[in-house]
């Protein structure tokens, strides 16, 4: 599936953006002067500062505007919190073995590979073929047994060496620690951030004051022990995430703000386009939700919102899209799942999942803690229900079965209704019932049990919510960033630049100081100064090199403005020129209009075009 | 020690400020629904925003003012840099066990706990609480067996069976884990994030054009096993870290900029005063420069930046104060080392270390690596040294040693001049030399070996850079500005709130409705868009209770303005009240004038009492 729409951007070179970025220092491979570990990545000076501004970004436009309330849970988790989420049985993927090397590979990636790898081969008939079309097409359903067999079928041996592979095993991807001193106290290094919400929904309810709907969030680092992990940022080990835990009524699943987004237009990639062969289509969020394409006005709010972030910090909308999950690749939980994919050059990539995860989290932490995290809802009116109580005589259960009387009585009191009705019945028609506690079976007789029958008016019921989730893989969404930035100028395919919107740029500016003349040097401290109490941030360059190539330099690391100290500075009032990276068009303006300036034309208040209005035109022979 | 210097605020009461933030959720023992975990604690809302404000503003203070190079390294961290670094053999508490239940202590922290008890017993004699002093004052330093001869000479138990304890063990403080499928790649989560800094240290130098000195700066996590975690936020398993490696050239540890901090004050307490039982005390940092009782500018320029943060985000600087390491305190390898401690109710707390770590760091990383780990500087002028090249004739060699030849070239391309210079001569006196090469033994004869005399100018040195380390505990720093801005209002002592300076403070703006009135909403919605456009974080409580009880409730949380629309707020243009929590006075003014006017005042642009000059006074009759 994902091949066939995986259309390469033909032009673009991932060599050469590597290249820049392992130079520049934006990121590279952790512990390389220890031979680096895939999976592990370190952010540069250049990298850190972009990860940081879409965090910024992302705290903006999700947390403050949405008025969610942020928590920071700890990376350490024990068992039993991931036992009752799912993850110690099912976080796992399937891997096989070099049955003589011991080298391990994720199953489904080998069979991808070598499916293809035969399907460009010119000497495999046209039937096999199509056998191996129609295997990648259903791989991703694919369980252990179904994996097991296409080995076999087609003879995939370990591409390493050629020897024969185990069966596929499950492999659990969380990397294991314990916590204290004893050694017996098991935990894991959190594989999602999600968990940390939900066991904290009783405080954060608390302090919503009761309300729901609430949205919470959290930025922070998952872990996951991926078998061989390769294709760069997009499969690692340890990442940034930022996790948005939407908690609604289940039968209301509306949204107030919804009207707001409701003509905004998305490209959506439906299951039933997938399985029809169809490709993605273009439609306002208020449509699909209207026509039932998206499942809830909250989740359609959520999809477009994540959209407009992920314009805003830089990903080309034209090369991202909203694919459905089909009904075998979702969640056995799960009502709805929208996947905000970009294309790459490593084809379309999962950077934000958009899931509604139903009742299901806050369920099962409820069965492992007999906490109950449910909410409150006022009754439109009060309500009338009919109840059945048990009236245990426990003096007489008490002799009769001692020890077991406080677990009867319990099992009494929690009777729902139908059953306790049974009872009634039952012991009406036999004078005796059984009843089971825990297992065992004890016998009740009239004199040991009655029920009285009543009405009660209620004013609020309980309900557990149901929870919308976004999640963001921000190191995938900034590597697609590098690549939709990454330009090549026009008649000079060497000198490649990162047009990064001004509002992520790592640095915002430069200062370049036309020669090494210490009368300059005043003049570039009051542009520094000028521009840091404006908190922008920015990078003298006075090292040797003319001054276009300099420009060049900073071009390539994605400064968007760079300010030129030239011999016509010190005339008083000072002046300098400004230049726009994207155009490479220059004014002329006094060093105490730099900060103001600049950061207008970051925060966007102010357009490279009405500055050229502003300020005189400069015009430079450097380039 | 610790002890005679903690005069306890007499009128803070801890139990209402844990209270307080358990309460409104600043924050909490993490997975308490499954029990908790000690050490581990989850920040909630008001905490994550007091958090993130803090370490928005050290990136300003710091990374954005200093212009140092931000680095993201990975939590996962291998062994063999663990074990370069000194951690896999040294990171480690003496630990003790009940010898009978398993259960273990800190021993050093059950020494101290079980002498401070024996000295408030009235049955315990003079010349015993003598030495149970001393004991106490030396106790820093006490390896395993001076603290299990403490334990035998007083008679130590558990203090929880009065069972006895085995003998003090080492306990490493770092989580193990493993990386990749074969379970064989041993790695733990790093104890501290300067190790990341130190193995990319070559990429940063290239990133800084070669120069030094620089700053590299990281902001993440740390992670240490504690062998039994008490006290809340001051121990814990996991917890966010900002560290500063600043490299300079251990010849010249001068600071270009700190003719700038020269005259700040701080509070001193030197290795020298401890020592002698005198108390700390006042001095500029130049004059303490000046005087060698902080060895070097840089580390003198880094206590006075360090002291100006500290103060900003919320420390009273009257309870804040340097100490010098002692000779038996410091690691070995360390030049001068200042804590930054603070005075809670807990006593004095180390809240940032500030070492000269010297080139340990780098020298031992180039030991396991062999990967240089050094600077080039220019020589003021050139130089001539002196050369003792080897001339090996490799034709004789190969066909003597075979391959061991190029192992054996190698060796002689490597010799120091002082090694060359001896085996020359023993060249010439004995006609042959025996070299050593990963320790076996090799002959060499005067027709595989000769040395050439000559001398070379050089315009460069190389040097391995020192290091100082600022390091930032931030939710110890946290914990300490949560009790210096904890207060009680005079003649109301129930009332507590929380007076942190606005530029950290979780939420800045409060917006309270008189009533549930709907004519009241459009205002409302019109205040909030206002603060937002201004990124002004606010919370809207339109719960019920008096005006003065909502007040109340949102002093409790240390908000520090509060708008209040009324029924006067209709008429047009419409105006709301603006509340200064500290002095509980108000001002009215325009619905439009809300967002720029709490922006200043957040920001420091302007000053309460100049907004009371500004707007007309308004007089509640609520509080």
């Amino acid at each position: 599936m994902e091949i066939a729409l995986a259309p390469k951007e033909s032009n673009f070179d991932r060599g050469k953006l590597d290249d820049l970025l392992k130079r520049r220092f934006f990121y590279d491979l952790s512990f390389s002067i220890y031979g680096g570990v895939t999976g592990l990545y370190d952010f540069g000076p250049m990298g850190c500062a972009l990860k940081a501004n879409m965090i910024n970004e992302w705290r903006k436009h999700f947390i403050l505007e949405e008025g969610m309330l942020e928590v920071d849970c700890t990376s350490l988790t024990p068992e039993p919190v991931l036992k009752a989420s799912g993850h110690v049985d099912r976080f796992a993927d399937w891997m096989v073995k070099d049955v003589k090397t011991g080298e391990c590979f994720r199953a489904d990636h080998l069979i991808k590979n070598a499916a293809e790898k035969m399907l460009s081969d010119k000497k495999v008939s046209e039937g096999v073929k199509k056998e191996l079309r129609d295997l990648l097409a259903l791989l991703e359903g694919y369980d252990n047994k179904d994996m097991q067999a296409a080995i076999e079928k087609f003879n995939f041996k370990s591409p390493l060496t050629g020897n024969d592979l185990t069966e596929p095993i499950a492999f659990n991807l969380m990397f294991p620690t314990q916590i204290g001193p004893t050694g017996d106290y098991k935990a894991f290094l959190r594989p999602e951030t999600a968990q940390g919400i939900f066991v904290n929904f009783k405080r954060l309810l608390e302090f919503n004051m009761g309300r729901v709907p609430f949205a919470a969030a959290q930025i922070g680092n998952g872990f996951r022990n991926e078998i061989s992990p390769r294709q760069g940022l997009i499969r690692v080990r340890e990442f940034t995430m930022c996790e948005i835990e939407h908690f609604v009524d289940p039968r209301d699943k509306s949204c107030a703000k919804f009207a707001k987004v409701r003509n905004y237009p998305l490209r959506l990639f439906s299951a039933e386009n997938q399985m029809g062969g169809q490709s993605a289509f273009e439609m306002t969020i208020g449509e699909a939700v209207d026509k039932k394409i998206v499942d809830n006005e909250t989740l359609g709010y959520y999809i477009a919102r994540v959209h407009m972030f992920l314009v805003k910090v830089g990903v080309d909308p034209q090369r991202l899209r909203f694919r459905q999950h089909m009904g075998n690749e979702m969640a056995h939980y799960a009502q709805d799942c929208w996947d905000a994919e970009i294309l790459t050059s490593y084809g379309w990539i999962e950077c934000v999942g958009n899931a509604d995860r139903s009742c299901y989290d806050l369920q099962q932490h409820f069965k492992a803690t007999k906490v109950e995290l449910v909410a409150q809802k006022d009754l439109p009116e009060p309500k009338s229900i009919d109840v059945c109580s048990p009236l245990p005589n426990m003096g007489l259960i008490g002799k009769t079965y001692r020890k077991d009387a406080q677990k009867i009585n319990a099992a009494l009191v929690g009777l729902a209704f139908d059953v306790a009705v049974g009872l009634e019945k039952e012991l009406e028609l036999n004078g005796k019932i059984t009843l089971s506690v825990d297992g065992a079976p004890f016998e009740l007789t009239t004199d040991m049990l009655k029920f009285k029958r009543e009405t009660k008016t209620v004013h609020v019921e309980e309900f557990t919510p149901s929870v919308i989730e976004p999640s963001f893989g921000i190191g995938r969404i900034m590597y697609s960033v590098l690549e939709h930035s990454f330009r090549q100028r026009e008649g000079d395919e060497q000198r490649s630049f990162l047009a990064f919107p001004p509002l992520v740029a790592p640095i915002k500016c430069s200062i370049l100081p036309i020669s090494f003349n210490q009368q300059l040097v005043p003049i570039i401290e009051a542009v520094k100064e000028c521009l840091q109490s404006h908190e922008i941030s920015c990078r003298v360059d006075d090292s040797s090199g003319s001054i276009g190539r300099r420009y060049a330099r900073t071009d390539e690391i994605g400064i968007p403005f760079g300010i030129t100290v030239d011999f016509d500075s010190e005339k008083k009032p000072w002046t300098v020129t400004l230049r726009h990276a994207l155009s490479m068009r220059q004014v002329r303006l006094q060093v105490d209009e730099v900060g103001p300036t600049v950061e207008a034309l970051v925060r966007g208040r102010l357009t490279w075009e009405q500055a050229e209005e502003k300020f005189p035109r400069f015009e430079s022979k450097a380039e």
